[in-house]
């Protein structure tokens, strides 16, 4: 069976489970504890020496990186859905997962996680990029209801987590009307799951 | 015919420069000058809405981001080359098309950045993370010839580029031995063209 080291607050670990869910696949969760380092023992840095999750092994291979993981399972089991056809479109899939990867990541990631998990950095930098990162996605999806194509794919899954989780680091999504309207559209999914809720008093 | 919106020291534009020159393809380079904002001009813009360099136009198709940029050119130029087959070693590209967009240009673009272009910013961590960088590739090319498969793929011209530049920003790549072979096995590649030489004084 599939496994997922997983970590439940983790934005990156939400976009795997999001595409499982979605493509209807069976797996293991396997819990990491951030807190406790389970994610820099040598254990699992021989599977992922960044020392991130997640991790997804499958059939004896282990695959890391949220959007590499997206890639790979959308390949394999998405039956021509989620990673649109041709070289054009395939080209813009890639644009938004780099952008997940490093905008997405620096800016509203960040911005959450120096908030949420009281971590060390620049929270007005972080702010700043987040909210260019939604200015992007806002004007992006002006008279679209998919970064790429017709249909959702690995693109909006990759962007669309911590799109939705950056008020919690203190930017509101919801101010960006196309944003708001994407970030719907994806709840409204069928399978679509959404993160686990915070401990109280925590939002 | 292709047109590279490009930059002569960046290192994003080589690497598309890199496989363009590897695929026999003729493009017309549109040189953009970053001191001049040309990158932050309303046309520019229009093009790519984050402001950076390289875009790559072909055929009415506008691609973004170097890695993005890769894909599409391998994948409709590479006649099987430069992207592996199947699921695994195309979600291992994956893998290091993220590293390239992530880690890969906060640890040593960033380094290299800050001392040539005399950015502001902090140098010892940014060449922190180029030297984790290096550690996890010269670690990943312990008994292999290239990052994926057996053959030299998109992953490794994103991840060449700033891995052979970064001494620019005072680390040494030569000091770890794997990377060093791999960054010698690159350059021997036929059609391999280095970057454009520094003007005198700088290196």
């Amino acid at each position: 069976m599939i496994k997922l080291y997983d970590e439940a607050l983790s934005g990156n670990c939400h976009k795997v489970r999001m595409l499982l869910s979605f493509l209807g696949l069976e797996y293991e969760s396997v819990p990491i504890s951030v807190p406790d380092l389970e994610h820099k023992t040598p254990e699992y840095l021989a599977m992922n020496p960044l020392g991130k999750v997640p991790v997804l092994e499958d059939g004896g291979e282990i695959i890391r990186d949220s959007q590499a993981i997206l890639y790979y399972l959308a390949r394999k089991y998405g039956n021509g859905e989620w990673l649109p056809e041709g070289d054009a479109a395939s080209g813009h899939v890639m644009e938004w997962l780099s952008f997940a990867a490093n905008e997405m990541i620096h800016g509203c990631a960040m911005a959450r996680a120096l908030v949420l998990f009281n971590r060390e950095g620049d929270r007005d930098a972080a702010r700043a990029l987040a909210e260019q990162c939604l200015d992007i996605l806002n004007g992006h999806l002006e008279g679209r209801d998919w970064l790429v194509g017709t249909a959702p794919a690995v693109a909006d899954i990759a962007c669309y987590v911590y799109a939705g989780l950056v008020h919690q680091g203190g930017v509101d999504p919801l101010t960006y009307a196309n944003v708001a309207a994407w970030l719907a559209r994806v709840e409204a999914l069928p399978g679509y799951v959404g993160m686990a809720a915070l401990p109280a008093g925590d939002n």
